[in-house]
Order: C-alpha cells, then sequence, then structure tokens
C-alpha cells in the first residue's frame, strides 16, 4: 500500500491528570498519539514537547516500523525527561515517512470516564 | 448532489475494549466508521486494518450505496477475519468514489457511557 | 472580518437517540450543527439527509445571519420532515457564503453525560 | 524549529455551562483554546467572539510566546467583557505568527464529567 499522510503534525492540547484510582492500566488516566505509518519503510519520528513556561524538551525518538501503527502514552516518555502531571503542554510530531497521528485521552478522574480524540493538525 | 469527499481516508486509532455489559446492541462498547457517499455512484470501499507487531489484514470489502450512508461497526467485520479486542489497530480506506468518513467510539466499560468521534484524515 | 470557511460541508455522523431522561432542554440528547458566519453578507445554507436505506431527504433551509453563529439541533428540524429517531444519518451543507460547521452530540441516554464533537469535513 | 500551523482559525461551537459544582478548578465546567506557537517569534493573537443574536465582541488580545503554548479558557476572558454563561458563541483567532489552535470543553454539569476537544478549522 501506498504511504498515507504527513511527515509534520502538531497536538495543541495536552494534559495528564496527576491522580487516578485505575482498576487497571486500560483505564488509567493517559494521553495518547495514535501513529500509524501505512507505507513500505520505517517511520523514525522525533517529538518535542512544548510549555507554557518554560523551554520545549525533546526530541523523543520513537519509530513506527512499516505498515504498523504505534499507540504511544505520552505518560510513557521517559527520554530525555517524563512529563510533568497536571501541566498544559502540546506536541508536535517530525517523521521521515509519511504518517497520520490522532490523539486520544482517557481521563478517570471522577467515577465515570471521559473519552476524547482528535485527528492532529498536519501541516503542509 | 455533486459527490463531495475524498478517495482515501486513514483513522489511526482504534481499539475496541474486551468486555462490557451491555444494555443493549445500541449501548454495546464499539467503534464505528460513519461513510457517507453523496454522489450518484455506489462507492467500492476497501478496507485495510493495521496492528503493533503483526501484518495488516484485509482487504474487508464494503459498499456504501449512491446517495447513502453506511455507519460500518468495526465489531462486526468478519471476512477476512475478525478484529481482536483489546488490541491496537489503525484503519486505512480507499474508495472508488469520493466519500466522506468519520470515526466513532461508544465505550460502556464504566458504569457511564463515554463517547469520542473525530472526523478521518483524508489524504490528498 | 473577512469571511472565513467553505461552502461545503459534511458531516457522516448523525444518531439522535429515542428516549432521554432529561433534566431540561439543555441535558436532552441531541445533535448540533454549529454554524459560524463571520462574514459580512447572510449565508443561506441548505442542507441535506441521508440515510442507510431510504432517498435523501431535504432541502432543509436555515439562513445565518452575517456576523453569527447558529447552533442548529438536529432535533428541531421539521420540514420537509423530521429526522426519525434511533437512525443512523448523515448531512451535506451547502452554503452561498463561506462558513465553519462543527458538530456535535449530547448523549444523555445513561445516568452520566457524553459529549464529542468534531470539525466536519470541508470540501474543495 | 520551525514555525508549524495557520493564522487564522475559527471554531463554530462553544458554551460555558451557568452551574456547576466543582470539586476543583480543574473539574469546573470550561472551554479552552489550546493555542500552539512553535516559532521563534511571539504570536500576537486577536480573537472576536461570535452570537447569535447579537453584534460580535472583540477582539481579545493574548499573547502566545515563542516556543511556548497558552491553554485560555474561554471562562477567564474579561476586556472587554467575559462570555455570558448558558448562550451559543463561537470565535475566530487571527495571529500575525502561524500557530496551532485545539478546542477542549470539559463539562462537569452532571455527576459524571464528559470531555470533548477538536482541532479548530484553519483557513488558507
Amino acid at each position: 500500500m501506498k504511504a498515507i499522510g504527513r511527515t509534520r503534525w502538531a497536538i495543541a492540547e495536552g494534559y495528564i491528570p496527576e491522580s487516578s484510582d485505575p482498576v487497571s492500566r486500560q483505564l488509567e488516566s493517559h494521553e495518547t498519539a495514535c501513529m500509524l505509518n501505512a507505507g513500505g519503510r520505517d517511520a523514525h519520528v522525533e517529538i518535542t514537547i512544548f510549555y507554557a513556561d518554560r523551554d520545549p524538551v525533546g526530541p523523543y525518538r520513537v519509530t513506527v516500523p512499516a505498515r504498523r501503527t504505534l499507540h504511544l502514552r505520552f505518560n510513557d516518555l521517559a527520554d530525555p525527561q517524563p512529563i510533568p502531571r497536571d501541566t498544559d503542554y502540546a506536541s508536535v510530531f517530525v517523521s521521515d515517512e509519511p504518517i497520520v497521528v490522532q490523539h486520544t485521552r482517557l481521563d478517570s478522574r471522577p467515577t465515570a470516564l471521559a473519552l476524547l480524540t482528535t485527528v492532529a493538525y498536519a501541516d503542509d
């Protein structure tokens, strides 16, 4: 299959709640960047995290193998440093191959569950 | 009415929870691809499912008749094989006529209900 | 302010639950098309509703005055005919002036509240 | 990092519920415009609020510093005047530098929590 997508993406919304009382890892509050690489070559992606009141941090480096999807939890990013909780952030993705990026947040702070998602902004 | 839409679409997010305790089929956890074919010719759509750690599966073939909408549950896809539960996936749609694709998830795992939706990524 | 937006929009997702037990009109289950006309001339919008298994119905006609927003509930559409409940549908908007269209669903079927929104698909 | 985004954005959906019974500021009902300025120059943004039945109000002026994100609550806008509660509105953002805008609503009216988000409409 021919590659589909773009090489530069941005997600302006970002926020990981401090505390949750999860039943399981699946239901723990988290933010996810869903990346799809439908093409025939591995995509090397560099993620930069932007904050409200300090310099950007990154790049975080991940690989989305050819013809695979990677659903990356921002909670799991560790190198160069974890993303602080209860802090506004935003993210930019730069890939060497076309990918599609979609953003999801699961919020389990209340007793009920809230989900949100949106396709990220793709730059030309 | 003139056709509206594109012929290649991608949804990077995909996840069908394993278990739910549905009151009804309407409230069972599911993921849906809403397709609209506003044009005058039937649209033949091939769907490919991408995974994190195995080869893509497909195509699944569906037809969206002229001037009709089809709200397809990923849960119902069976041929060539059902989509496993509790598994990250992504999807690509290739149509021979312009269509519009929107993605919805209803999550009834907790006692409350969570809905999410986004318009899919349309490739040029 | 200069006009912003497009003249053709599509929302592939559409579904109004049959029953809800609303506290108020604000919390009744509904689907809304939020339209913004930032320009200096009234926008005359024709809406067509598409179904899975019957011919499209329309046009429904609404006007978004110059420099105004109109948040239209699909529940309230009546002429030429109301939209049936518990039925999949999709919608296309054609305007004589550029507008922006965003789609929201509030679902109050369960005891909790679920909201979803997405910007509609804008055709070129 | 090279700037990413556009200079004109619109959010057709806007609504701040009148009353909520918040546990905390984090869980109070609110609408947020998440703005990302990934470029090297400060972005000066003018926001105009559109209503259903009165003239637009604005501009509200905010600055998104270079290489920063700003998650702005519509609830907090005060000059030239606050946004009334329980009122439909829409918003347009005009920036002198490319930015990315995403819209989020947290609704805590019921006992549970509802979140919605979408990337705003970016005009060419």
